[in-house]
């Protein structure tokens, strides 16, 4: 099953036999206190460097998300994704709660965006599926419903399918749905990123779907979270997560790392060059 | 399945169940000038600091090889075997491609020792099995045999149950018989260390057996191999392997980072405890 995405010149195929995609979270206020202060006063200048760095280091999507308190969304994420759109030829992810915001960037956006994201919630399935199929988009899936997020693998699997089933209906194919079976904090429940593999497993085999996820709040609150981030993506992309969500500065290596030793890797080549990549831009050459 | 080695201390359960089970690499000359040198020079005195380092830095088992070009091994691996059981209570594992110093060791040896290792080779199964049967040991069974090492897995798993059959016939049970499904260089060839994934998948499904493998030399000609030696590791633990040869100075805290998302590490409380050694160690607390 194949996802496409394009931006101004690239365009992207997420598939089980292709390389794992990175999406860059860079572009997101979470945790970022100047950049909310920035995005806060309505300055996006810190946005065109995050998207450059972010690509040279391996991402080959990008999200975008603008949603600090007090922030007009309908009004900065379009120019937001304009910005990245006039520096890097990548596609993006247009990332916000708001229907609106979303729907505003999708009209400014060149080329084939990924929305992030719908869940089983059945407000925001009547929201946000009927913009994404309006615009010919694709859209991310998140495996929680108006009853939070399941602990059993088996609901989140059920909550995937009624995500897809409610996109068919709506006009968009299952191969432009990518789920994301959600990573949970490890330090609350020690079972929680093994809930997210098993739930990845289970969905590639049964329905298919390319998988995203985020890893990096896995580790939140425990001690070497670089080398758990590392871990956590691993067994991810080998339960088949195949366009992860991660700061591509800091975990692309692992990324292309994973996919040599799934034999995604042609002579090393990819990770070779991500190495030499890293090494420049840690030396400033 | 359950595996159960026994030092002069400590019992060791090695079960897809329970923790992953370090076994610790470094008493090998293989790759280490000095050791070598002073293994030739019938200096053992390197072994003790070994043995405690390791332990401490997470082994629950430890390898014990001597040999190095024109050592001995008859005369020197029981000695080194005892050196290692006089500062340490985890067993040990015995390591020689000489039927005859596996012997003398065997004899000397406190507890319940694995034997490192049989293969499918004719000449192996006839002379180490009935060794291993003798003094009750566990053994670990390398997917190779006459034809050198298959590259499809099918092959291998074909070579695992030839393995447990010759084992059985002389007395030795499936449990005590640890497979191998053999890591081979990546930079040769880019889909080796999948074939052992798939290979250590199979056999967990069909034969039940406990696995070890040894990723370190995986990683051999690329860069960054510290980083490709935890995901590798993070990858062979994901598809079943639960005793992995490795250097737990080096690779401690990753297989418990695995462990931890395997949902096998309640609280994340032997991650932690892990951590706090190796940054005890690198204070020199």
């Amino acid at each position: 099953m194949q996802t496409i995405l394009k931006g101004t010149g690239q365009e992207v195929i997420i598939s089980p036999d292709h390389p794992t995609v990175i999406i860059g979270e860079r572009i997101n206020p979470t945790g970022r206190k100047v950049f909310s202060a920035e995005l806060q006063a309505g300055d996006l200048s810190r946005i065109p460097q995050d998207a450059v760095a972010q690509v040279r280091a391996g991402a080959a999507v990008l999200d975008v998300n603008v949603g600090a308190a007090g922030v007009d969304e309908v009004r900065l994420l379009p120019l937001a994704v304009q910005m990245v759109q006039e520096v890097v030829d990548v596609p993006v992810c247009i990332d916000s709660p708001n229907p609106e915001a979303l729907a505003a960037a999708l009209k400014v956006v060149k080329g084939r965006a990924l929305v992030n994201s719908v869940n089983g919630e059945e407000a925001r399935l009547r929201a946000v599926l009927p913009i994404v199929a309006e615009y010919g988009a694709a859209v991310i899936g998140l495996c929680m419903d108006d009853d939070g997020i399941p602990t059993d693998p088996e609901a989140r699997v059920a909550i995937a399918e009624k995500i897809l089933q409610r996109a068919e209906a709506v006009g968009i194919k299952p191969q432009d749905v990518i789920i994301d079976p959600l990573v949970l904090t490890i330090g609350a429940d020690h079972r929680a990123v093994l809930t997210t593999l098993t739930t990845a497993s289970m969905i590639r085999t049964a329905l298919g779907s390319n998988l995203t996820a985020g890893a990096s709040n896995a580790s939140h609150g425990m001690p070497e979270r670089e080398l758990l981030n590392t871990v956590f993506l691993t067994g991810l992309i080998q339960a088949g997560v195949n366009a992860p969500i991660c700061n591509p500065l800091k975990n692309a290596l692992a990324v292309r790392a994973a996919d040599l030793m799934l034999g995604r890797d042609e002579m090393g080549m990819n990770y070779i060059m991500t190495f030499r990549q890293h090494q420049q831009q840690q030396t400033g050459g």
